[in-house]
């Protein structure tokens, strides 16, 4: 359903990009929702941060910098929110993140991908390689996040399920 | 240097998603050689393949993949390769994807990412969606070595330098 003026179909659409992220962002969910409780804030391997660390950086960056694209009004990073080691409060938080991603998203035009931007106030890149980063960098902590959970013998979701 | 027809621009363009890649895959590339060699070849977490393992599987897809993307000739997903228990070779192999990749590639028209695939004579998709997870599936493969790394005391190189 979605139309362009392009002579060249894109390579990946604006549409077609938000749904790959919410579907790894479904993914990450699940893998948050398979950890125990305990584990999640206190489980670590070499010095490494907890899985609940990572995940406050998933999300100080997931609502935040799709704002920030799409309204131009930048805030500096924050990866530290309220949680009260609840599981259920950053799950909530993910989902008002998932929302948020959503209705942003919407104002971001096609044509801003390529435009430079400094997100955060901080990092200089283009709308495009900012958020191909908010992506590849949850893929890898969620990448870590099943070496946690394997080595407290549980069996993360499959990854190809999204 | 890159022009195209399009009264839109691309939100990515084929020759940006080939260096996204391949920004990536030179990360993998050091990541690869920071391992003590043994490690690379035996080191695992929970029960999982060592990274030297995944690595075949990352050389089996990537080359192969965009191959097949470029030719329509399909060949069946190996991912044993004749190492030797030499990282060294493996990091040959590598090399020598990095050309097949590039050459391949330059072959692969911008309207065929949205054209539907088999790759491997086996999974269904396109090829944009085959080719995102190529990368993805890199990502998260590295991220666990990052894991195994710090578990052996060792700094993995750092994330965000392509």
């Amino acid at each position: 359903m979605h139309t362009t003026l392009n002579k060249t179909p894109q390579v990946i659409s604006s549409q077609e990009l938000l749904d790959h992220w919410q579907g790894h962002r479904t993914l990450t969910r699940r893998t948050i929702e398979v950890f125990p409780e305990e584990a999640f804030f206190s489980h670590t391997i070499g010095g490494m941060r907890t899985f609940a660390e990572m995940v406050m950086e998933l999300l100080g960056i997931a609502g935040p910098g799709i704002k920030e694209i799409a309204t131009g009004k930048s805030a500096p990073l924050n990866e530290h929110l309220d949680h009260g080691n609840k599981k259920d409060r950053l799950l909530e938080l993910w989902d008002e993140a998932t929302t948020e991603i959503n209705s942003y998203w919407a104002q971001i035009k096609e044509e801003q991908f390529q435009q430079n931007i400094k997100i955060f106030g901080q990092y200089e890149g283009t709308v495009r390689s900012s958020i191909f980063y908010f992506i590849d960098n949850e893929i890898h902590h969620r990448g870590q996040a099943y070496v946690y959970l394997r080595s407290l013998g549980i069996e993360p979701p499959a990854f190809y399920e999204r």
